[in-house]
């Protein structure tokens, strides 16, 4: 029986510069680690209730938000099969893999599901959208704010009301930007904004969080076959009682709110959302100083995951390996895109300090990469 | 902006005797708020195979094992997704809430469902289950093991067979037994066997666990409309790498695979079903004592979670607060059982000593309800 090795070692020492899971603080992993009541009782309720209140602040909104034991791709499908009747078409706006992971949910689930988009390492402009839009009726369209495997941030305050516009229901994934960079729900009258939490949130992973708006919430009481897991009627029927339909995963809930604290009373949202945007534009700093082009067309470059093109003839997986030899991960370019590009994720707590000593590492290990092919050569 | 009272707590100190999410060990705690690599890593991926290969030692099984990011009614709703196709008919065979959720499940997911059964209470023997197969052909039964709103243990070695000659996959819910009572899947030709880890198992909530039959995934390969998040084949995919799909939640992985240790490697598997055993038998005994009946019909009362029936007048949601305000938490009812039952669950890692001091406690509290209603009549 007893033949299995078990590792017992003490967690990773490694700095993460991943676009998630991403490098979770003290404060956070401390509060995973305390017991807890069980999810039908007085302390869950009022623990999940600060939960819904932090995220709606969060994500400056009035809408219910939800609680899932689930990636966030469990929401996506969710949104799929509560928002989209048979008859109805829906709209995957898709500017990266995650854009067409949502469509692939939408097909895999039956729907009419049209897919539309741009280049990879392009945006979604008003000119593309609105032009997209004219062709068509959609029920309900799913996009992404940032694009983790492009790391392309789509411009929502100029896009999102020209979708709304044309009656669409608009889900937005931001799971690589919430917390990170502001998105304000219901100035854009985002239907549902979903989210994991492993991202900018600086949280372990295990659960995803949705703000849903009334529209949104009747509409899937008239969608057959919304299944039941992941419906949303049921979800409010309970969130009304701060309870989830079935069991939560409690330790991540109770870090969520410990961060949220952390967030919206010590850090500053409004801080943490100009700490992002430094940490974006210091990188790109350092790429044009290396020689290194952004793989985003220019002006929409995320500030939370940044993806370099391999203009100087890199080996990416090399270079990868020798970082973490120096205790730092960074991660090569998603599917297609490895070696062609790599990328670095500055998100959740990491400060300019951390990057800039990851960047002094960086460049060693790129520099003596360079000298070492020269010398080969 | 901050206005939202955070509440700071140390955690429950609540000694649980709850049908889950129960009392989490120490060990388990500290895995808890390690530090982590990400998903997509070697030492994720030592991890990942280490629980995979310790949920098969736990489940006799050498059928692949996933890892859910869900509580266990999403592989419940994964199961019909994935095995059961339009012109089939699914049969859901229930003895308590559970089992009808199972069929709601169905029914929400647009499978022609059936639902069989018996009365709450009662057990599903093998004549019940041999008429119920009489009587049409089902490609797939659906089924609890252990029943945590009733309390009853069905006689799985008998009636898994029967079901089994029938031709149709089986699926079984054992997430109020797992790892509390010896359920050898290979031998009995489980297909899937599905489980949450917060009762028996010790650990917080947060993941689900499946072992999965060559036999079920052939079928789900021929399934239509399975959808994406619980794609059994997509799973099984990157399983062979000792991924999951989708960011898995670590933290619980880890917690997972130091209690599996601790299971197989420290107290043995076959002394932690003994152990339960005597906590259920221990249970019964007290029940009897205090001329509380058990809900369950004779011979098949669970020995993770009792049900004892109110024959004796209590007010027992004055019981179960007066039992908080002594430190224990035990459970009324489930739904419409409420008053008419109580429930004490002894799962996990609650040793016969701990269980008698709080039978001890409950003891008093039942004695002086009794002799307070005695005094006021």
């Amino acid at each position: 029986m007893a033949d299995i090795h078990f590792n017992k070692d003490q967690g990773s020492k490694l700095k993460l510069f991943t676009p998630g899971p991403v490098f979770v603080p003290e404060w956070v992993l401390k509060e995973l680690s305390k017991p807890n009541d069980t999810h039908r009782s007085v302390p869950y309720q009022e623990m999940h209730k600060q939960a819904r209140e932090g995220i709606q602040k969060l994500l400056y909104t009035e809408n219910d938000c939800f609680i899932f034991t689930s990636s966030a791709t469990g929401i996506m499908e969710a949104c799929v099969r509560n928002l989209v009747n048979k008859d109805e078409k829906a709209l995957f706006l898709s500017i990266g893999a995650f854009g067409d992971r949502w469509y692939e949910i939408g097909v895999k689930n039956g729907k009419n599901a049209i897919k539309e988009g741009v280049e990879w390492g392009k945006a979604l402009k008003p000119e593309i959208v609105k032009d997209i839009l004219s062709k068509d009726h959609y029920s309900a369209v799913f996009l992404q704010s940032n694009e983790t495997s492009t790391g392309v941030y789509n411009p929502m305050e100029e896009i999102i009301p020209i979708i709304k516009d044309s009656g669409a229901l608009v889900c937005v994934d931001t799971t690589s930007s919430i917390a990170g960079v502001k998105i304000e729900i219901d100035k854009l009258r985002i239907d549902v904004c979903l989210a994991s939490v492993q991202k900018c949130l600086a949280l372990p992973p295990g659960l995803a969080i949705a703000s849903i708006s009334q529209h949104a919430l009747e509409k899937a009481e008239k969608v057959e076959n919304r299944g039941f897991y992941f419906d949303f009627v049921y979800f409010k029927k309970k969130s009304n009682s701060n309870e989830t339909p079935t069991t939560p995963p409690i330790p991540q809930i109770r870090a969520l709110v410990a961060q949220l604290d952390y967030i919206l009373n010590e850090e500053g949202i409004e801080n943490r959302f100009i700490r992002h945007t430094r940490l974006g534009k210091r990188t790109r700093i350092w790429a044009r100083d290396m020689n290194l082009e952004m793989f985003p067309e220019k002006g929409y470059e995320s500030n939370t995951v940044s993806t370099m093109r391999n203009s100087i003839n890199l080996d990416c997986g090399k270079m990868v390996n020798e970082m973490l030899s120096k205790g730092y991960r960074i991660v090569n370019g998603y599917g297609d895109l490895a070696n062609k590009t790599f990328r670095i994720g500055h998100m959740g707590e990491i400060t300019i300090k951390d990057l800039e000593e990851m960047l002094e590492t960086l460049t060693d290990v790129i520099s003596a990469q360079r000298l070492n092919k020269i010398s080969t050569n």
